[in-house]
């Protein structure tokens, strides 16, 4: 692997823009599911599965991402 | 594949946009779903529906990208 | 360790991306347990595992890109 | 140490990266601190000492990445 | 002082990731010292006095940045 090529940076912002649409979508989503739970505690299993619907959408892209990362990286 | 050129940058950049753009947006736009469930569960078959009409719309700018990063990787 | 490669920037890159998604995730995130516990204080317990669940899943990014941080940087 | 080399952009972008994530993921996690606080009063001491456990798990990724920043510029 | 190395730009990027850092993390949370304090005027004096616990720990990663940013700098 040559570190003086270009893959490596492209590598690192794809792992960069997973980390930030994973991590903050994941946060704001899941901070709802809190918040609906603490309202009407007797839903906590219907809006879990919910919930995990909507990690699973919001992965999608970060997920992409990563593995473009690891494209761009071993090559 | 001639990884000194920039267009490698530039489809990590791409990359990474739809990451964040995706993951964040389909996060806010889920975590109202799971709000408006947990105040009115009857209403939520109808959310459902139109919640992934949200996630098809918040979808195609980061489809896109992803779409722009396989063609500026694959040259 | 050669600092003309350009590994160190993209291990920067994706420290930065990881600091960002697992700060102001796991901040969302958490915010609303407590927003959760100030309404319904005897749900304390409950709310407080279903966080620690969130933030696993909010850090499976982050950590990946810390990962990727190191590989870029151990070259 | 030669400041021409790359590592100290890489230390420049953890170093930001760790600002954003610890600075705005602590506000919004203290800001319903305060909320809650205002909200039930008497809960203030629990809810403290919660919102410490939440400062600990926000920071875990921004430290990571000043540590990063100190040995990427160390170099 | 040769500004024609990288350091400079190392010192620009740390300094913009702690105003925005600063700037964002502090904004939500005295919004919600505001938001706290017209739903309990009573409660002000013990509102500000943890709003400034917040900031002091909201600054913590923006400052380091800074420090960062002056020893990248000043080399």
């Amino acid at each position: 692997m040559d570190l003086h090529n270009l893959g490596v940076i492209a590598a690192g912002l794809a792992a960069a823009g997973a980390a930030v649409g994973g991590g903050i979508g994941n946060g704001v989503l899941i901070s709802q599911f809190l918040a609906g739970m603490s309202r009407q505690p007797e839903l906590e299993s219907r809006l879990l599965s919910r919930m995990f619907l909507g990690v699973a959408l919001v992965e999608v892209m970060p997920i992409l991402s990563i593995v473009f990362a690891f494209m761009l990286m071993g090559k």
